[in-house]
Formats: structure tokens, C-alpha cells, sequence
């Protein structure tokens, strides 16, 4: 279970180890998005994005014996970078499985760290994360299906209700649904009237398909340029959560993505990879149910992106 | 004169058509430059730079019949820019006087505020200015030394007594000195423990050279990659302010200046323009008396920079 209490501790827990990310006011946005733009930077967080939020919680939930043996996480990049940050902290060994596809920025980062990579096809990461578990004893850090990663992601939603209490509406990428159940838990057990809404690439409606359908529907596998959320189907743990507190969601085109990193760069003097500006992206398409008096928060979610990449953008 | 009081007044003044820029905590940085990292972002200002605040203060207090005969600045780009968008917002006419060599994104952010532009070398644009001033009865907003100028720029100082009133040190990028001089004067009026530092290219090191000599030195024209910092001698309105305010000068090596557009822009995820992100180019350098305890605020003072000029650093 993922409840406000159980965030609220994850906080405490955290806050010796990472940062409380700044909620930033883009008034020059404004008029281009059509509401009053604030941005949570996790960008800015340690390790460039909000995912050593999840890790790290889970990571310090487990027994200390059980740490020893070592961890391994299946993941596109953030999740790996923040496994492998929280297992340097431990002191403990972190075996990352990253997609051939996977920004060099992130691969680059991980290595960093001191984590071994291995890679290997998009579809393939969780079962060769599953047979390195069971050959080691290493321990699977989920990305998204496990409640205590969704209860650590869930403290970005608490610092965004303690840095803009009257926010009216929170715009949170969606992959897997890790970030969102426990921002939506967070954000509406504080104020049930405030809206959360998920963006994700069109091209893998998975959230969109599943809420009409009412049960976890798999999407075909598409590429994407928000590399940070190819997830295929909802996770089991996160898709009642969805269900319960997710307002809308809405599939972001593919030549929109582009346009919300820009715009966030250029106008708004902010970086973020193409998957973190993707709720930038939704406004841009007009996809977004906001007014000009709203403020809306949007989520953005990482900033690892290099500058090659940038330009080919 | 330029006082707290008056920039104060100014603030009320300018209230409805600037923002309250954000004053952010870039903790990801604390490391790297040796103290508690603060930012406060004009790159994210009203025409991306803090050269509104001045001209539209200075613009609001010249007599309506003066402002029908229309403006005529003398600019790097930034404070073209502000007049232009000033002289818009007030209806009137505009003429820029920029170098030859101003990057093509402030030109082309002044023509698309429907300014005339006129460009010619470096060292005669504030000449030409003065003769389309007396040829057309245009009034002249000087970038630098006039008081209304300074103390329009000291607005950004007031805001980051108040959303940081514990700061222990603000780095400010100086070229003709306008809005140091604001800065400092309404940061020591409201505590005058706090220090103020100014960075400026060591290539053009007048300030440094005017401290030491104690009367305004006229440096050798030099190239240097802080485009909005070439002023070749403080103004004569600025030196005493600089010389009663601010506690050092530190000269920044090119060399390091493009290392602080990409510390910022990559490790701190903001985008500025060389010459904004010189104080933290400043603490790369090791130039800056600061402690890892100190609360530092560096002045990002503008953000217009392409993507390809960055394609280049």
C-alpha cells in the first residue's frame, strides 16, 4: 500500500541523502501554455532526476544482509543512475541492465557511478534482470511495481504541496507509473480538489488504452523520443492507484516532444530530456484541460541530455 | 543618487510589467563551487535579461511629451531589448544602436519588438546614438550611467534580500557597472554584512584597474565571449557606487567562461548566456573568498543565447 503517512516517513528517511528540488515560477510561459507555469525541478535532483527518490527508499528498506549480496535493476536509464547512486552510498555492488538503446549521457552516468552495466534489447531488460538476480542473489529494484519505489517518488508530491498549497492541477509524465501513483497519493490526500494529470507518448497510450478498457492493456513496442518512458503496461501495483487518483491522462505526439524541450530550454531557460518535458509538450498540444488562472505545476522529471543530443533536436 | 528608498518606489512602479524572478537552489552545484549555491535567475526575466527593469524605470519617470519624440539606446543587445519592449509596452518609437558583432538572437529579439536598428562598430555606438538623439529629438537610455538606470536594476536586489534574507554573498557580472550599483546599494541599505563581488573579463579589467587607481581607467578594446560585458570604462555615475558598495572585483579568464555556461547549464540545468553565468565562472576559476557555509547568490543576469551559439562553447 501506498499512503500519505507511509511518504510523509519516506521523507524523513530521505531527506539526510538527497534534495528538496525547487518549484520554480516560468511566468514567461505563461501566455504560450495558457495557465501560470511553475516547473518541480527534478532535474535538479542528485543524479539529474527524481528516480533516487524510489530507489534509494527501497534500498533502505531492505535487511542489511539481504543489501550485502547486491542489487540489480532493469532500467532506461534514471532508475540505473539512481540504483547505482544509492548502492555507492550503501557501499553495496548495483548490476544496472540498460537497452542498446539507451542515451550515452545515462549509460555514461551510471558507469560514474561504479555500477556494472549490462545491455541488451529494449523488451528483453526485466527477464535478464530477473535471471542476474537469480543467479547472484542480487535483489530486484523494481522501477516502478513496488510500492516502496512509488512511496519514495511520492515525496516530490508532498514538497509540491508544502513549496505551492493552492496549486490547482500537477502535469506528471508517465512510464511505468511509479512517479505518479505517489504523487497522485500525495497531492490528493492533501487536497483532494487539486488535479493530477499524466502525459505519455501517444505512440504507447498504455495508461490511456487501460483506463478505457479497465484492466492493464500491453501496447506494441514504438519507438520513442522520450527514451525514459517505453514502458509497455501499466505495473500491476500502480495501475489501481492510477485508477483511484489520476484525474486524466493524455498522449503526447511524437513532434510535440521535441517542441516541449525546446521551449522549456529557450523560453523558459530551463534543461530537461525529451520524456521530463513531455507535460510541456501536452500544453503545447493543447491536450491539457487548464485555464489561464490555473497554476499548474509540471513535473519535470529528469535532465540527462547531452548537448549532441540536444542538437539534433 | 540612487537610494533604497527610491528603489523601492521603483519596484511598486515596475510591479505590473515585470516578474519576480526566482531566486533557486541549485544544491547539485554546492560541491563543484565551494559554498551553498543560490541563483537568481534574469535569464527568466520579462525579455530574458534584467535590462527591462531599468530602461522601463527610467522610461516611466521621463515627461509623456519626451517619450512621443521617441528613444534611442546604445546596446550589446540586453538593454536594447528591454528599451524596445518598453517603448512598446508605452506605445512609442525605438531605435537600437548595436555593434556588428551582437549575436543574432538579440537582434532579432529587438526586431521582433518592432524597434529600428541600426549597427556599426563597437566603439561608436554610443557616438551614433548621441547623433540620432540631437538629428531626431530622441531622448538616450543610456545602458549604465544614469540613476534611474541603476536603480531599476536595483530591483533585483531588493528581491533577493527578501527571498533570501540570510545570504552571506552576491557575485554580479559588471560591465558598464548599472546594475552592480543598483544590486549593492539595496543589498548593504538592508544589511550591510553582506558582501557584494563583481566579476567581470579579465581582458577588460576596468573596474579592477579603476579600483586600484582610484579614478575611472579606460582599458584597450578587447574581444572576449562576455558579448553584454565589453564596456570599455565604469561609468562615471557607477564608479563612486561601486566604490562605496561593493567589497571586491574579481577578473574571469575566458577560458573559464565558457566552463560556466556549461557548469550551469549541464551539472546546474539553467540556461544563460556567457556573460551571465561569469560569477560562476568566477568560482571555477577559484577567484571567489567564499566558504562552503556561505550562502552565495549569483546574478544570472540574461539568457539570450541560441542554441547554436552554445553548439560552439
Amino acid at each position: 500500500m501506498v499512503t500519505l503517512a507511509a511518504i510523509q516517513q519516506a521523507k524523513q528517511k530521505l531527506a539526510p541523502y538527497i534534495f528538496e528540488t525547487p518549484l520554480i515560477r516560468l511566468a514567461g510561459l505563461d501566455e504560450l501554455l495558457g495557465c501560470q507555469v511553475y516547473v518541480k525541478a527534478e532535474c535538479m535532483q542528485k543524479t539529474n532526476s527524481f528516480k533516487i527518490r524510489g530507489a534509494l527508499n527501497k534500498m533502505l528498506s531492505l535487511p542489511a544482509e539481504q543489501l550485502q549480496n547486491g542489487v540489480v535493476a532493469a532500467s532506461s536509464g534514471n532508475h540505473g543512475k539512481g540504483v547505482a547512486f544509492a548502492a555507492k552510498l550503501l557501499g553495496i555492488k548495483a548490476t544496472i541492465v540498460l537497452p542498446d538503446t539507451a542515451p550515452q549521457i545515462k549509460v555514461d552516468g551510471i558507469r560514474a557511478l561504479d555500477a556494472e552495466i549490462v545491455q541488451c534489447k529494449l523488451a528483453e531488460r526485466h527477464i535478464i534482470a530477473k535471471k542476474l538476480s537469480d543467479q547472484y542473489g542480487y535483489t530486484i529494484i523494481h522501477p516502478y511495481d513496488d510500492y516502496d519505489i512509488i512511496t519514495g517518488q511520492g515525496t516530490a508530491g508532498l514538497e509540491i504541496m508544502a513549496q505551492l498549497p493552492a496549486v490547482d492541477c500537477v502535469v506528471v509524465p508517465i512510464g511505468g507509473g511509479g512517479l505518479i501513483g505517489g504523487i497522485a497519493t500525495a497531492v490528493k490526500s492533501i487536497n483532494p480538489q487539486a488535479r493530477v494529470i499524466g502525459a505519455e507518448p501517444a505512440v504507447l497510450s498504455r495508461y490511456e488504452k487501460s483506463r478505457k478498457a479497465g484492466e492493464r492493456v500491453l501496447v506494441e513496442e514504438k519507438a520513442s523520443l522520450a527514451d525514459a518512458l517505453l514502458t509497455l503496461q501499466p505495473g500491476e501495483k500502480n495501475f489501481p492507484i492510477f485508477q483511484k487518483y489520476v484525474d486524466d491522462v493524455v498522449g503526447v505526439k511524437e513532434e510535440y516532444l521535441a517542441g516541449g524541450v525546446k521551449t522549456l530550454l529557450l523560453e523558459g531557460k530551463i534543461l530537461a530530456e525529451p520524456s521530463s518535458a513531455i507535460g510541456i509538450a501536452a500544453a503545447l498540444q493543447g491536450s491539457l484541460r487548464i485555464t489561464k488562472e490555473d497554476k499548474v505545476c509540471f513535473l519535470v522529471s529528469g535532465g540527462n541530455v547531452s548537448l549532441s543530443q540536444l542538437a539534433k533536436l
